[in-house]
């Protein structure tokens, strides 16, 4: 997979990144979604300076709010994120990222953060999942 | 459509409220996605009590910030969130609600808040998003 920066221009760049709402802690929530099948993977905060290093590299960067520090995605793990596409919502101050995920998203092993389905229905609708889960998996062996 | 709660036994329900890691303004962020296509429809911001109307009516309930008030989603335009399934992320402090969504989900009139496509090569990307958009109306219409 390759880094494909999302803007090539750096005025339109800083242009962006100032119409952004950042909240009162610099801070802005990123969802990123797989570009493949649109299943939401996580959500991060972005500061400015992450938000900067994910348009200009085209690789999801995000801001920990506990330890406080700059993170590049996969860094650590190998599980990189590839930006494919990057939406603000309506009111600029939320931000959508598309992307090709290597591996998994989640530092527990699953694809996604999301994996705790929750309701008094739920054991059933997990069956159904792990039912299409599996059925993934033997259709992308074949 | 027809709202269908998500717990049926409220010991659960507020058992799992309880589970939900609120932020020090006593809020999380809920990702709204779209049941049928994975579309991410809107983000918007829950306390306590509207997780707790969402949970318990299978509607969309929200915390508005600005307004600092409950409020049910579509209530003034109509266009009510049907919730179908909800998801807790591995770190217990962000939601991610699939709907039936009725109408458009953006008070702007596009069917997602996230419609602004940003980047160095978002105009193309965009022509391309408004042919699928046509593309799935006059399928729709057949």
């Amino acid at each position: 997979m390759k880094a494909q920066p999302v803007f090539t221009d750096s005025k339109e760049l800083i242009d962006f990144i100032n119409t952004v709402k950042f909240d009162t802690a610099g801070l802005v929530p990123a969802v990123v979604q797989d570009v493949e099948n649109n299943e939401v993977l996580m959500v991060a905060w972005m500061n400015q300076e992450s938000l900067r290093r994910t348009l200009e590299s085209g690789q999801a960067w995000f801001y920990s709010r506990k330890r406080q520090a700059l993170w590049l995605k996969g860094e650590t793990s190998g599980n990189y994120q590839y930006v494919r596409e990057v939406r603000l919502d309506c009111d600029g101050d939320t931000l959508l990222l598309k992307v090709d995920q290597v591996g998994v998203a989640c530092h527990l092993g699953t694809r996604s953060c999301f994996s705790r389905l929750v309701g008094s229905s739920a054991p059933e609708k997990r069956t159904e999942r792990i039912i299409a889960d599996l059925y993934s998996l033997i259709k992308e062996r074949q």
